[in-house]
């Protein structure tokens, strides 16, 4: 059975994504600062239709996160803020389970990602993730409620933050202090990069 | 001319202590957790006059900063909160410039620790500072309200952060809303060990 993991951009001050955010403004005023490492490499460019970018380290990365996420675990938040915005063949070329209290019914798009509506709550939207996953794993994609509830929840095994070297100052936190008894973290992992320091961590227990 | 550096523990939430810090809880609850990498070395030990502990590269990097620093910038709280608790010979052992309103004379102690009181501002305090530093350099030594002070008069050349993979969920934050816009980072250093995360950054321009 695969894997259940965040993976997540980061300021040094802990937000992910900036104040104001919405479906016009998805990574809030100065978010995009956060992700600057990513837009140049060429697996992200190819997710999104186009040619060339960089190779190296940081593409390698991204590369292998794509291909071990099997299924990913949506926030409703994050789904309305890129419902406008991403093209008819979304990056994601799995299944994606929205986290909602609103019944819909699933929105199959090109290239693999259908998503699929779940008013159950975390355990089940995970379950039906693991049933579409098989041996790969599934990714908590956000947005921040969604992770945290993730992380609170205790079914989170493995947290990757990809550290900017930026200060927003406001903006949207990834922890909030009702976390801090009930996560226990281990390095796992630590890679520096130009651009960005890729932390990952294990939870304690998983 | 030496460099003005600040080298601090911090939470993976981004806390420097706990909550309720103060004269009889320097680190706030749960603070000692920050710096749970530092308390077995074989340097931090020696300073505080215990024999043995731990060598290797977490030892080694402790050893260079004391060795690297020629004076040391500190805010008041982070005096008055050490002043009941270090020993007769403080683990400083150079020139300390008290950043404080309250006029008192120089505090002399054993082992080439003494403390200035400077009224004058932060300016004021590493001019004194650099005069006693030579070519080492100065640390920023805290608390949280100097470093912000010195960062944000722009005085900062390297900021080094030892991320712990704990969460404190609340306590005193390294940064605050007013320094985004001010200080633009650049990656300078990373190093990973199985305690804490070592992070080097530069200060744009400087």
């Amino acid at each position: 059975m695969g894997m259940v993991f965040v993976d997540v951009g980061m300021s040094l001050d802990g937000f992910i994504a900036g104040p104001n955010a919405g479906p016009r403004n998805p990574l809030g005023d100065g978010g995009t600062c956060i992700h600057q490492w990513v837009y140049p490499l060429a697996a992200f460019r190819t997710r999104l239709g186009m040619e060339g970018g960089e190779s190296g380290s940081d593409n390698d990365r991204l590369e292998a996160v794509f291909a071990r996420t099997g299924a990913y675990v949506m926030g409703r938040c994050m789904f309305d803020e890129g419902e406008v915005g991403w093209p008819e063949d979304p990056p994601f070329r799995a299944p994606v389970f929205v986290l909602t209290h609103r019944p819909r019914e699933p929105w199959v798009r090109r290239g693999g990602t259908t998503f699929t509506f779940v008013n159950e709550g975390v355990e089940s939207a995970l379950e039906r993730a693991r049933a579409e996953a098989g041996d790969r794993d599934i990714r908590i994609s956000g947005g921040a409620d969604a992770i945290r509830q993730c992380l609170e929840a205790g079914v989170v095994d493995e947290l990757t933050i990809h550290l900017a070297p930026i200060l927003l100052g406001r903006g949207v936190p990834l922890f909030e202090r009702l976390l801090a008894e009930r996560l226990a973290l281990s390095i796992a992992d630590v890679e520096g990069s130009p651009l960005v320091t890729h932390l990952t961590y294990r939870l304690a227990g998983r």
